[in-house]
């Protein structure tokens, strides 16, 4: 059960509101990594959840996503408010001007409608805090970008008040993972297939425009043999038929 | 630039067709956690990198991708052929079998069309590759719960060889993202708020037919500070003004 | 900011577990009238609108579709989690049993996934109130028919109780309409051109497997014009000449 | 069976062409509440309507709407032309200029394609007349949007015909729903529960930045019992606990 | 400017109903290549065209497609009115039992709403009419389908006739093709990069369970120059390196 | 199988970056007609095809459109990349800015995810390869506006390699087509009614702002029977009855 308390969970101050960065906050509020995706995810991970004390910190941490969405709605509005009486702000969203009467929705920077194709939920616990790490990760370094694409001092200090969130959640999610004292690269119960899981196929060859050739930790060392191009010698043959 | 050889990368032979079952393989073709959002996720984001080594990474391991939306289109193909001239085989996927004649195409198990919003590309290494780890784990489960659906021997054969490599995948996002040598919580370069970073809010209280309230290393400890919720102060004087 | 507790707003008790049924269910979770919808859609009005008393209502009720999203989530849960392990569950859903592990996600009753282009927002009191009443009469006749379908009593109960509060937030919003004092009529401050608003255009004509013509109210008296179809007098003219 | 004669419906003249306003018309083309929505809307209703002179209501205004359609094609066509041949222009809308070689497409002012999602289609006809009401209020007030961002006197012109069409329709759906001679609050044939129907849900408290608490006739008289927010004791007896 | 008459282009009528082939039915009412699609795709290039005399056809036929919607809508509506009252039937469709009661909406086989995506205008009169060609094409096979997928004689009378049509507007839309005059190969303005044009590249290559090579009139001959794979001399470079 | 090499088809080189050109250029990256979307269809098709031949032209295609995939993506990163750290560039796609990073995401020019409703898949070869024409005329047509539309000369001299190659697949798919010696309006094994299918229905009649009538070789001579609409009897009787 939930209830709403009248308290934006960050107050939001706007000097000057900025029509086209209210467009670009509106990636935070029905974006692709913004803060309904979170909620949802979160939130309906927690509610399929099995585990109990798990299930706990999805739905705390589901539930402060809902507060987060408020606050940077709330600041998304007031940079996108001017589009509903000036035409030059219109033009920066004219989605949020025409049928939003200068009011947001849950739409991206460039007028997407939310969908939940952005949520991953699979209902394997130690793969669903994954994909929440990783969902932090990203929602962390999309506040930074807009941090760094506003001079307005209230709304820097809300974006920083939400992004320091991310970064709590995903220390949370990573404790999280770590305490459920699973092999990082066992998922499920089938085991993967002996030898081939240590193969690395070297899939894109040679040097060019589009890069060169390395090695490195994730394809020599730790077990790992590395496979010239499966495709390799089948073209090989053939060259050599010619 | 790309090549394509006519063998597959690994051979599937399918005893008796399955529609539904090839239905539920579309999943791992056109569905959100298959084999064209993990190709196109990571050579995107490769063809966008700027470390040129784990460019050549991210080229690698999408490319093996396109060869496995191959097996598992073929796959799917094999099981969901007598759609096109069985009216009950038809029942079991109507998209297929009306608009498709039988043939596979970018949908899921339930017919929505393959799209973008699956992906999760940031232009961050390390946070695509965050990104990548969590895919892999997901695409892994998926192919272990159509493992646990078949009988059919040769279908189970590939299906272990493609969900064998997810494992091989997620090792190399792993070690690449280790070798990278970054605090695990450093993402970007703001920094979060002090204090403010440290704060756990229990948001989500009590204990009902929805769960009940646990501790654990995710809100104690590890520099954590318990915060009650947020909204409970508000609430709390509320209630003492009755 | 919001809260959660871990009681269900209503106690869900399932007998038998019915995959389909839950399938169905999923139209009030994720679907394009659900809970979901409702929440977002009031919330968001809410967070707009500059009308202080009917922004309190907006968010009152947005509110408490959020502890409904979480009674109907948890009661097409207990329908699904067959599909985890069933084999003949699972085709009765197998997105939810593929890649949601028998858990269930933001999608409808044939597996789309939820979109903000189910919401209508438009900033203009007035308007939005009519948008709600309307949703709420549709939430309404979806939950009977869901009852039509089951035999379940614990399911029948939950959704009689999620059924009776679609009808008292009718009320609420038709009773906060009401109270602007604004002619129905008349909506935003351009008046319709006199003389042309009364006329009722006959487009739709004749007698066949597509009904016949009718007059009532909606197109005599009330200050009505009956025109004949616009389109008619060139194919008179037309038919004249041949 | 449908016929077109080749007249529009409101003959539309541009002055001068302005491509970022063509943008904003789309809205009303392909767009969530615009003249495909409306026409679909209405005449698949009327297809599947059972009251035969309520299905003639359906059908007359259906079919107006695709005249409708026909008008606001042809006025953004001639905005957006220019988007052809003018580098600038085409900045304005390059999905039009680069896909649509300046011609329109289904398509809203920010480039989404029009979808089935915008329409509310319940067979119940009381509830889809609701649903009309709130369709035809929405698409007035995004015409008055249009005409305040405009100054040219040609697309003022037929704007206003279009807006003072939706009125008509409204008043036709409004007598129509009247003339059923429904108790408003019925919906359906499954009674609400008593007692239960009549209690107000007080779900968002408190005052801040997000607004105050009110009563009005929305949650007071009128038959209701205020209820405090149901999560209300748990979080109080919690607070007591302390 | 529109008008509907009350009789359907071609009567319906059907024995027994069959809701799992209703669902199949809306492939072409609202599905990729259905009836909707043409109307649209069509109408809309009409109203973009500049050249007067194909325009009229555009709308000669996109005005069909609309009476054709009307009959395919009818059809599949007798076939899914059972889901309305019958839980059996209502599991072969649920979105339509549960959300449209028993109605048709703009959907597909698998629920999937209708999506301007499907559209193919470019606004270059003879590559839309390549397009409308196809069309034409696709709707044709999908009613072949259709038709070998039910035995009730009402049914495929209807299905025939709309059948039967496509192939009639393919030839129109060929003559008209024709009739423009145009090289074939010439689209637009700039002359593709001489030599280049005439180059084919042998992209896939070898033998195996993925087809094997052949030589024919569209990579031999004809002006052709057949380039083995641009890749492949890196390749064979590398190999040789070994 | 596929294999990768790290030179792009074709070298891009960009004098001064563009970022609303960079834009357009997504277009045909992840756009309608873009070359995923060619990419896709024919290797689908390919997988699916059972004509050997064919099944092999439609894989070299297949193939090299992912070449030229990532030679776009290329040159549209080039044009993009400023988006990353210049408000100014950001505010020209606020989507690749923010959640891109300045790094290309399968959108179009207007942030609209890739979705395989852009896709034309029969199962039914000829249908296919008329599909295929029909796209790669879009294909070029859009490239040439995309010429037309920058003045980079490194960049125009990647447009017209690409450009130039949808004219070599546009012939190859044309002579692959004749070359199976089916009659053109012979589509699948069902053949139309007689008589019914030379009949032309004038369904757009009159002359006004939308055109007036034409007669040309597509609707007269061919073996057309041209009928009067066929709503027109109707709307004539019952003209005449006034």
């Amino acid at each position: 059960m939930y209830h709403h308390v009248k308290k934006l969970m960050y107050t939001v101050r706007v000097g000057e509101a900025d029509p086209k960065f209210g467009r670009m906050l509106l990636e935070q509020f029905g974006g692709a990594n913004g803060e309904l995706a979170a909620a949802m995810q979160y939130s309906i991970q927690g509610l399929n959840c099995e585990d109990p004390a798990r299930k706990d910190l999805l739905m705390d941490i589901g539930t402060e996503e809902l507060s987060h969405l408020e606050v940077i709605g709330s600041l998304a509005r007031l940079h996108l408010k001017p589009t509903k009486a000036s035409r030059e702000a219109a033009d920066a969203d004219p989605l949020v001007a025409i049928c939003g009467g200068g009011g947001v929705g849950l739409f991206n920077s460039q007028g997407n409608p939310w969908t939940a194709d952005y949520l991953k939920i699979t209902g394997e616990l130690d793969v669903d805090l994954r994909s929440n790490i990783a969902a932090e990760a990203r929602a962390k370094i999309v506040y930074e970008r807009l941090i760094d694409f506003t001079n307005d001092s209230g709304t820097k200090d809300a974006l920083q008040f939400l992004m320091t969130r991310e970064i709590t959640h995903m220390k949370a999610f990573m404790l999280a993972l770590q305490s459920m004292g699973k092999d990082p690269l066992k998922i499920g119960e089938i085991p993967p297939t002996p030898g081939l899981v240590d193969q690395f196929f070297n899939d894109s060859t040679g040097e060019g425009d589009a890069g060169k050739e390395f090695r490195g930790p994730w394809n020599e060392g730790n077990g790992f043999q590395f496979v010239e191009a499966p495709a390799f010698k089948e073209l090989r043959d053939r060259s050599g038929s010619r």
